[in-house]
């Protein structure tokens, strides 16, 4: 089974902790990281049943970018999808596609889940590599977080069991995504589409899951380097 | 989609109904009973957020009998499973395979979610077509009762919705990958290694699948012609 950590991010409403907590004891998690919550309130601690010393363990930080360190891959979610292409930011997976991809992650895969009323902001969706939207009633199709929670461990428990290849690190995959991005800039691209563009070259990349070989090939294609090897 | 009714046995913890009501009108569902419970506590208003309209109309019945009246099929739900086919009342069925096949079924079928502590009890299961069980962690397989509900629901719902997005075409794939292998040349990238080099492309670049619009910004990011524009 995928290797994951979950990440709640502001939790409000007292008990969706706790459910959580639960939730990833019945399928088999164990890696919990809060974000800026200065307690855990006693409706958790009384909802998270035999999960309580995952939620007695869960690492409280600052942060969402303390909590999503040393991840190989990280995952938003979010009631809030865009069918449309150019919303990058939006652009989705649904839970049986992520897990099928995500069987070809070797490392730890962060699962971030936004707070009740507002999800996560577009800044906090830039951290992650995509997101994961569950198709629901058009009409109302936002989930309670730990109804959420409950379908994507559920997907992740029980998805396909897929042979794990060597993956690329996430420090090599943001080399790469540099490296674009500086190609961008020495190619006069226009300034003002840069950080769009890298940031869709980043969906792309990710989506593709590289291999080290096929990073190393990229590294080098990628950036227009050897001209200026040449000309020097 | 599959013509359901949600029936309820019993609900003790403040909540769980509301939660339930508000995972109905989530997946499309709008038909509930609650069987013996006198009164809805306002836990329960509150958490059914927009499917309060379910909660409010939802049949309130003494016995079990009376729920299923009039149902075509009725299944039961239990994390207490028995893998001896000797235990028929506990034998199951997981949600998909319950899926697949209750589409074939013309009527209306019952879903009946156990009380949080003890399920359903031996009679109540022998009213039932058959068990549904979701796979957890053998440990602790016992789902909180709103967590089983996202879960069935979403099945029930269609879980996978295979999107069939807007694709780039054939022809259009293979321009993307002559530009590329243009901008190599044009950058001196090492003959020997174009080839090779090249068919990786291609094969980073099906597999993350492109939509026409992430098409038309690679076309503009690679091949360097930003700044040759420029220059003449």
């Amino acid at each position: 089974m995928q290797s994951v950590r979950v990440i709640v991010v502001e939790p409000k409403n007292p008990g969706n902790l706790g459910a959580i907590a639960r939730l990833m004891k019945n399928f088999g998690l164990d890696d919990l990281a809060v974000v800026n919550t200065n307690r855990i309130p006693s409706e958790d601690s009384f909802r998270s049943m035999k999960g309580s010393q995952i939620l007695a363990n869960c690492k409280m930080v600052e942060t969402l970018e303390e909590a999503v360190r040393g991840l190989e891959f990280i995952v938003g979610t979010s009631g809030v999808k865009s069918d449309s292409p150019k919303e990058v930011l939006r652009n989705y997976m649904e839970p049986r596609e992520f897990v099928r991809m995500s069987s070809r992650i070797k490392g730890k895969v962060g699962i971030i889940l936004g707070r009740e009323d507002i999800g996560l902001t577009n800044e906090e969706l830039g951290i992650c590599d995509f997101f994961v939207h569950i198709p629901a009633n058009e009409g109302y199709p936002i989930l309670n977080v730990s109804s959420a929670a409950a379908i994507l461990f559920y997907e992740i428990f029980g998805g396909e069991k897929t042979k794990k290849a060597e993956t690329v690190t996430r420090m090599e995959y943001d080399r790469l995504i540099e490296r674009f991005k500086e190609s961008l800039v020495e190619n006069r691209y226009p300034e003002h589409r840069i950080r769009k563009t890298t940031l869709m070259f980043r969906r792309v990349i990710s989506r593709a899951v590289l291999s080290p070989y096929e990073y190393r090939i990229l590294m080098g294609a990628i950036g227009c380097n050897h001209r200026k090897k040449i000309k020097t």
